[in-house]
């Protein structure tokens, strides 16, 4: 008796330490796996487990290498079953949502499995690694807004454009009310849709309302992409970029007619994540006549520079008088993830230097263990809506 | 000279036999291929001929066998060139819209040229051949109506739905009037995203205001498939179908309270492709005192049988009293395309029968040309709407 309980225990401790190591060493993955939130209705496939690791699985009883292609510099390969189906999964990742492909023998395509959002400039697979804090985005039994799509044509840009407006969960039962406008603004290489579909903005903001954190506002998001047509003899000059232009004379006056706005600068601001911080600050800077409340996620005007900045020449001298500007401005808003790479904390903190030297007040925050993705800006939105238009 | 005249004729004639004929006699493939509309933004493939032919290309170095699958039936094998790069077209395909996938060693993967849409059970790709009549549905300069998007908890299933809601070009000016709504129904394996990403609803509504083809109307776009929970005994039994309970019980009453919709019936139709079709027609006849227009694209509530149908049991005897039935419905309208496969003309044939004989006057439309596609929806469509609510 006492020796099987010996033996027994000597397997236990075996079967511990397999489990624990697993084969050839390495770190054992833990057998916790879920179907991700971000997967096609009824797919069980791709999943995630509590580290975070995300494990694909797809059918290719030919193919001769199959690979997971996540975090931009990994490839994880697949192993093949013996009814040809390959599976495999990531070194665990950032909690928040990320873009990912799968390579088949050479060709780079989206998982079938996994809903398709658009960055990195192509519609393709992402997917949601569950966050602690992810209760703030999450879809709850509260009051929801409606998201509205409209399509117009842009006299300046001579194309046809799509914007998003978020209005609040009460916007159409008070028919009487009016309301304030956050302009929201994508990174390069997204579109109008991110926000919605990546940043959850509904979600956040009808969370954030029923608890009376943020005042009820409508939330505009277009396309940061525009640019004015050039003639023949053009062609081979630099884009015409236009989206400040598209911003100040088409997007706004066609929301303040179609939407009921509180159409001025004290009910009015402007916002975007890396490309679009840029963009937003610039705006609000060029058209304080038309913003009062600004933010940068991630992103700055002297990017991609972590120079010092000359404030006599920097965007045509405006930041020179700081007094006059802190003045005119309600709030000025920035925010990093801590897990960001180069060059945005460099170029981020060059310009809050210049802030500072310039005696311009700004608020700030950093999303803990994000990098340049959408949980940092889902986390950097929640923040800064809070302190909009009080 | 004159030989070299004669020999460049010979040239020029074997030229001219090889491009008509192609490699090993193949009737010859058009070469004026041009990226289709369906694609994702700056991709140059796939592409669409003048004949309907669906040409894809994709990089796949180290696969073995690359095939394009359209239309459900023909796998279209690819050929690849020295830079690893497959590419390959089909045969002339039905102009419309068409959902297609792309196999790789075995792999069913989504095409990454194309845009993704939800049908046949999954987001994939889907590639539009452009049809002679396309005008109809093409986005031009005419004032626009927003699609809007709603998120709504169902007490009924005890789960999360989401409803599209077109509102016509005046809805947001004219803050006043009030709307006639129309609903409508996707087909099986589709969701509430067809009628507005595939079936291009606000363009075709947008043009048919504009020209005064239509009267503004409300389109309430929201998904057929609704279950109610099942307790822990019942899990083996067939699924509970709620979806006429919650269009009567939460959709209508929601749409009601958050639109400015004229609520009665002579303001209400209801309209739905194929599994929405039947759907659309059940809900109608057992709710009469909420519909008054009533349409059936490419289905009937006797499918999939063409057996004639006995009134008296059919629908708990719903058209046995045909004169009565026939007083309180404003319009009873079916449609369906030249080319659906079976059962569809022979079930869609028999209700009409019936109809027939129980003296139930409809009105009824044929796409030509088209098969059990969105083209045919399209266009139902069209035709559907110019005769509501006048």
């Amino acid at each position: 008796m006492k020796k099987y309980f010996f033996l027994s225990s000597i397997l236990l401790i075996m079967l511990f330490v397999s489990l624990s190591l697993g084969y050839a060493g390495q770190p054992a993955v833990k057998e916790d796996f879920r179907p991700a939130s971000t997967n096609q209705p009824g797919r069980d496939y791709p999943m995630v487990n509590s580290e975070g690791r995300v494990r694909v699985q797809i059918k290719a009883p030919e193919a001769q290498r199959v690979q997971l292609d996540i975090s931009a510099v990994k490839y994880y390969d697949l192993v093949k079953d013996t009814g040809g189906v390959w599976i495999g999964e990531s070194a665990p990742q950032d909690e928040g949502f990320h873009y990912y492909q799968i390579w088949i023998d050479g060709a780079a395509v989206p998982d079938p499995g996994s809903m398709f959002f658009y960055g990195a400039g192509r519609w393709g697979s992402g997917i949601e690694v569950p966050a602690h804090d992810q209760d703030f985005y999450a879809l709850k039994n509260v009051p929801h807004g409606f998201l509205n799509e409209k399509l117009y044509f842009s006299q300046i840009t001579q194309s046809w454009r799509r914007c998003f407006v978020y209005t609040p969960p009460d916007y159409e039962t008070n028919s009487k009310s009016r309301y304030p406008v956050l302009y929201l603004l994508h990174g390069s290489f997204e579109d109008e849709t991110g926000w919605s579909n990546q940043g959850k903005v509904n979600l956040i903001l009808d969370n954030l309302i029923a608890n009376e954190k943020a005042v009820p506002m409508i939330i505009v998001m277009d396309n940061g992409y525009a640019f004015k047509p050039k003639n023949d003899l053009d062609q081979g000059s630099p884009p015409l970029f236009a989206f400040e232009e598209v911003m100040v004379k088409e997007i706004i006056p066609m929301i303040d007619g179609s939407f009921r706005t509180i159409a001025d600068r004290e009910h009015r601001a402007i916002a975007g994540l890396s490309m679009g911080a840029n963009q937003a600050i610039r705006i609000a800077i060029n058209n304080l006549d038309l913003f009062s409340y600004i933010a940068g996620f991630s992103g700055t005007p002297n990017y991609p520079s972590a120079d010092k900045i000359d404030r006599d020449k920097f965007m045509n001298g405006a930041f020179k008088d700081g007094k006059t500007l802190d003045r005119k401005i309600k709030l000025l808003w920035l925010s990093l993830g801590t897990k960001e790479p180069d060059p945005f904390p460099g170029s981020v903190g060059a310009f809050r230097s210049m802030l500072e030297e310039s005696g311009i007040k700004y608020g700030y925050y950093e999303s803990p263990g994000t990098a340049h993705e959408w949980l940092t800006w889902r986390r950097s939105l929640c923040q800064f809506v809070q302190l909009l238009f009080k």
